[in-house]
This record gives structure tokens, sequence and C-alpha cells, in this order.
């Protein structure tokens, strides 16, 4: 068995994290249904205004404005409705001196018109309106051009969708769109003991747990995760699970990185391909490996399932979200006192897992072996290397998993 | 046209909506790899103890506590390695006095050894290894059960799942559960100006925005979206188009609420089913209705597409996640200057949308019938009613979209 020579500090290692995630060039086209949360891979520009025309920005009157110089509310200007525009409609005539059209929101502004009158400052008198107010001129009117006119970037390269950009593109007229690829991650868990879900457990074996909760993560976080069968404790399979997922994105195993003479992916990457780092100094998850093979990153996580699962968020998200050109990851966190005294692991960056209850913060690690140390979590707090103690009423920022 | 007789505060409309929300009884039954983000039916209760044997927490030698009593680092304890057992194996042998078995991490704990001593306190001379700290009782044993006892509830009913319940769920060898349904919810637009992205516009037309919008939103808040066709601004069109719907849990439709002599959804609401609200004292959205037809929630919201999103937010989230069981949402939120005065429309709680630059808020909103008062903003602030404005320099808190 061979102990860790060496380990690197987390900030280094989340910087060689960083450093060998490139953002992908490839690009897909998807229905503007199945945009949300993709990232745009070219300016999309507006082709024609957006409104189309001048329209009614209220419910009222079509007027000439001048018309209704000096209107008030007892002493009336009487115009003579000549239409009704609906929605959707144009009209056939223009408004004329003395004249007005009936106008539903929405409805192209008539020729003649350079105003609308809202319906609650006009009286209707059979084919006569009272106008109670006058109008300025352009007002309420929605201008030709004044969402988006023609020629605007509607949605930047780069930019990421939500409703509101899903929603500009629609004002577009757009149906389909060239996003960024999703990165494609191949997850695979090693060891002899591991067993997939579904399955008899036999003495000595526990169920796989790592490739679940990182195809979660994975998910979340703008990838598309494929779970790759369970590899056993040889050189020779962890080789060839690795040779064989060589096409996706990124590989991220588990177990198999820790220092028994059986840890093999480590082994492996050295035979054949390249080794970034090995050993981390962050408590959970320090016999966790960055390498290559074959120009694939591979992230060789721990096998114990909350130093995974740790090092997931800690290290895969901020790699997939530059691999998917998204924003960094800015969770929601909060500032709350700590209910009891923590005990830190000082030499080392630690995650620390907690739960929130009574506006105090409750230790929830019970140890990196125990996937409840992240079930039965709101969120954890990170522990900076050189703080040997938090004490109990200490005010401590939780990020909260959701 | 008949202006609004009244509206009721936003507050007010926010009870009511959430009033009409039955958290839904459906189930259906899940894979494990699709479970993320949703909502247990029933208690999962571990069924064998997780892990399912006593094991070693480290790389090292499994021992007799008491055999390494007095061992020092220049005053070690030798014992006898008379095995190896790697994780996923059992042993053979038993430890009796005077021996240790070498043991992987994972690996079951062989009979008769009380304790794991580390690799790093050891060192390894043929069939020897030299001891060089003492061993108390249990010591870097990983209990059977420590993690999830037998008949431990491993995830609640009601518990929103996240990566850490995923794993805890595929640590008890769960492959699939039952999860409540996901709430479905049918979206249509009404307008004769209303046109399908794909297809041309003629004059007077503009492309439908809130199907697209809502749908991102319904999808993020744990909805399926059902687009249903535009429809057309007749009363019968209108009326078959709620009917046709009322299958799904709840019908969100857009245009038709306003006060026009055309807007429909109300009238047909009034007629078929029955209204709860109609008009809301928030700006924008305030031609906002709720009602129900046989039996089935409808949410009617404005046409103008940042009024239809707003009151999205404001309404059919909160709406949409209690149907669906989801925790209220909690975006995140961050307290910045405001860069320049806004005039608030003092009467009506306000939701007005915001861009982050430089640490300072500026105004994004334009116009409610401007999509871009959306697309450009990074999040929007909300006013209370009985605010006319908000100076520049002061503190307001910005509740983001990402």
């Amino acid at each position: 068995m061979k102990p860790f020579t060496s380990t690197i500090s987390f900030a280094e290692a989340r910087r060689l994290v960083l450093d060998a995630a490139t953002p992908l060039a490839r690009t897909e086209t998807v229905a503007l249904t199945d945009a949300d949360h993709r990232v745009a891979a070219i300016d999309v520009i507006v082709s024609d205004d957006i409104p189309p025309f001048d329209r009614a920005a209220m419910d009222g009157y079509a007027v000439r404005s001048r018309d209704t110089t000096g209107a008030g509310p007892d002493d009336p200007v009487t115009l003579q409705c000549i239409e009704y525009v609906y929605t959707g409609a144009t009209s056939s005539m223009a408004v004329g001196r003395g004249q007005c059209i009936e106008i539903a929101t929405g409805a192209p502004l008539p020729e003649g018109a350079d105003a609308v009158v809202m319906v609650e400052e006009t009286t209707r008198d059979a084919a006569h309106v009272l106008i109670r107010k006058p109008a300025s001129p352009g007002q309420h009117i929605g201008r030709r051009g004044g969402d988006l006119p023609r020629g605007q970037v509607a949605v930047r390269a780069g930019q990421t969708l939500g409703p509101g950009q899903i929603g500009a593109l629609a004002a577009c007229g757009v149906t389909r769109l060239d996003v960024y690829a999703r990165p494609s991650v191949a997850l695979f868990s090693t060891g002899n003991e591991i067993v997939e879900p579904g399955r008899p457990l036999d003495r000595g074996q526990i169920y796989d747990i790592n490739r679940f909760t990182l195809a979660s993560l994975v998910h979340r976080h703008g990838g598309v995760a494929t779970a790759m069968p369970v590899t056993a404790d040889t050189i020779d399979h962890v080789t060839a699970a690795l040779e064989s997922a060589r096409s996706h994105d990124v590989i991220v195993c588990s177990g198999g990185s820790s220092v028994g003479d059986r840890d093999l992916v480590v082994e492996a990457l050295r035979e054949r391909g390249e080794i970034v780092f090995h050993g981390v100094s962050v408590k959970p998850g320090k016999p966790t490996a960055l390498g290559r093979i074959g120009g694939t990153p591979v992230l060789a996580m721990p096998g114990n399932p909350t130093s995974c699962l740790s090092n997931g968020y800690l290290l895969l998200v901020p790699f997939l979200r530059r691999l998917a050109r998204l924003p960094p990851w800015e969770p929601r966190a909060i500032d709350l006192p700590l209910a009891r005294r923590i005990a830190s692991a000082a030499d080392r960056h630690q995650f620390f897992t907690v739960r929130v209850a009574d506006g105090r913060v409750e230790p929830a690690f019970t140890g990196s072996s125990h996937i409840t140390s992240m079930a039965d979590a709101d969120g954890y707090i990170e522990i900076p290397a050189g703080t040997p103690s938090i004490d109990a009423g200490s005010i401590v920022r939780v990020t909260l998993f959701a």
C-alpha cells in the first residue's frame, strides 16, 4: 500500500479542474420548447420589427390628438366613431378630422390617428364619443419595433436561456435554434463490492450509490449522464472501462482512487494517459484525482458516497458548467448561528453538511461513508484549512442544496 | 366595454390562488434515475441494515485491539498477517491472538477482530506487521447499520428528492419508487392576432409568446405543460377550449381577461363555471382572473407578455408548487442600491424587472407589452402598494431569475 506522497490544496485542485474544462464548441439545433436552460450558440437577430405595426396599448378610441384639445370632464369634445378595429384586424378607414375609431388593445393604429384615448376617459353616445381628457400625440400607442427593432440582437451567443429569453425568441417567430451541446458524462463505479441496485447482495457487497448521486448532479448542471457498468477491481477491467468511455466529454469514476494496492484508476491513468493531480487537501474527498486518457478528462472520485458527492459539488459542478458554458453556480446561501461547536480537520478544506432547524445550524455530517451525511442535510458549510474549530453561536454561511 | 368594477389586493389574490391549489393525490412509479426533483409519495423503509456488515473504514490491518496494547513508534507490537481481505470478499479465517488480517477499506471485518489499524501506523516485514500505535476497540470500523439501520425511514413521504436522497435510495437497492404525479397544465393563448411561430404573419398579427414563457416556468416548477392551439376570439371557441382542457389539473390561458367587449375567458367562465376573482391590484398584470370550470382551476392571465409572465412568477409558481407538493420557491435574492429613482404605480403592488450591473440595480421594465422587459432583466424587485417611488441609492432586494 502506498500512502499519498503529497496532496495539493483545494484551491489548487479547483484551479486545475477548471483549467481542464474546455467549453464545448459542439452545437445542436433544438426546438424552442426544449431550449430552457440551454446556451445560445449564435446571436439571434430580429428579422422584422416587433411589434410589426403601431398598435393601441389600451382599449379605447384612436384619435387625432389635435381634435381633443381643450377636452375636460365637464367640457367634452365630441367625435364621430366611424369603425371598430378588433385585435388581429385592420381598419379599412382613416381617422379624419372630428372622427375616431374604436380600438382594442393590440389592434393596429388606423391611418390618420396619432393617439389613443382610454375608454375610461370617454362616454359613448351611439355613433358619438365624448372625449373628456385631451390626448397628447403618441399617447397609448405601442410603436412598431418598440419591443425588438429589426436588426437588434434578441439573444446573444453564450446567453443562457430562461423564460424571458424564450419569450423574446417566440416573439421573433423562432421555432428552432442552435445551442451548445450538453457535455456528455460517462459515469462508472469501480469495486468488486459494488452491485447494481435490483440485484441481490452477496456477503461483503453493497449497492452502487455514486452513479446515481452523480447523475442527478450532472443533469442539474447541464450535462447528460451515461451510466456504464460497475467495473471490477482489476487493472484490465478499469483500463477497458476508461478506454471505452473516451468518446464522452468527461469520464467521472468513483472508487479506486485511494491508497490501497487495488486502487486502479490512477494506475490505469498513469499507464494509458496522464495524471494531473492525485490527492486533494479536502475533507471528505482527499483521494480524488484528475487525469486524462486520450485527451478526455477523467475525474476519479473517492468511493465513499459522501466524499464522492461532496467533490461532485466542489469540483465536478464548476468543471461541468464551464464545459456547458453555463455561468458559475451561485446557490442560495444563508448566514445563521451554529448550534454546536464543530471540530474541524484543520489541515484540510472541509465540506461539512448541516441541517437548518429553528434558525440554527446543526451538524448533519456523520462520516464520509454515510450517504445520510448528505441525504439528511439541507446544505453545507465550507471550513477553510487552518480553522481547527468553529464555536457554537458563530455565524456560518450555509450553502443550500435546494 | 366594461371597466373593472373592482380589483382585489395582490395579497388577497395570492391567498385565493393558494386556496384553489389542492395538492395532487395522484402518484406514479418512476425509475430512481428519473426521481430527481420529484416528491416521494410513500415512506421508504430500510429493509436491511446499511452497510449490511461491519467493515473497515480504512486500508490497514484488522486486529484484536488488546493485542496492540503498549505499541509505540519505536516500540512496535509485531503481529502475524494471515490473510488479505479485499473489498467485496470475505475472510476465510478468524483473527486469533497475535494475528492480524490485511484489509481494504469497505471489506467486511473478519471474525475475531475488533479494530482496524491504519496502514500509515504500521510497517510490513514479509508475513509480519509492526503495529506502531495501540488500537482502541471499534477503531476505524464502520458498523453494520451505521448509515441506515433496518426499519429506519430512508426517505419520507412528501420529501423532495435530490442527489443526497437519491443516494440513500440507491444504498437501499431501490430501483423504482412511488412519487406524486406532476401537475398537468393546459396552456393556451386567445386572440385573433396571435399566430403560432413558424407561420407567416398577416397584417395586425403577432406571434404567440405566452405559451412558451409559461411552459418554461411550468417545467421549472414541477409541472408538465401541454400546449393547446391558439384560440380565436369567439365565446364558442374559448368555451370549447376550456371544456377540452378540463382533464388537466389546471388550465392557464392568456389574453381575453381584460375589459374589452371581446374578452371572453371571463365571460366563458361565468357561463360555464365560476369566477373566484377578476382584477388584481398588481402592476403589470391587473387583468388576471381565477376561476373554475367543472372543478378544474383556471388561471386567466393578461395577454401582454410581461404581465403574463410576471403573474406567472407571482401567482402560477406558488399555485403549481402547492399542487406538486414542492416546497415554496425561494429564489436567490440580493440586496443592492438602486442606480436611479423609480416612480411606481402607488396604488398597486408592482413587479418591476431590473438588471444588475456594477453592483447597482438598473430598471429593465419598459412596458408590459414588451417581452424585453423580461428578456433583458436579471430579476425583479417587488414594490408594495402605497410606495409612490424609490429613490436612487435606496437598497432594494432583487429576486434573481437564475
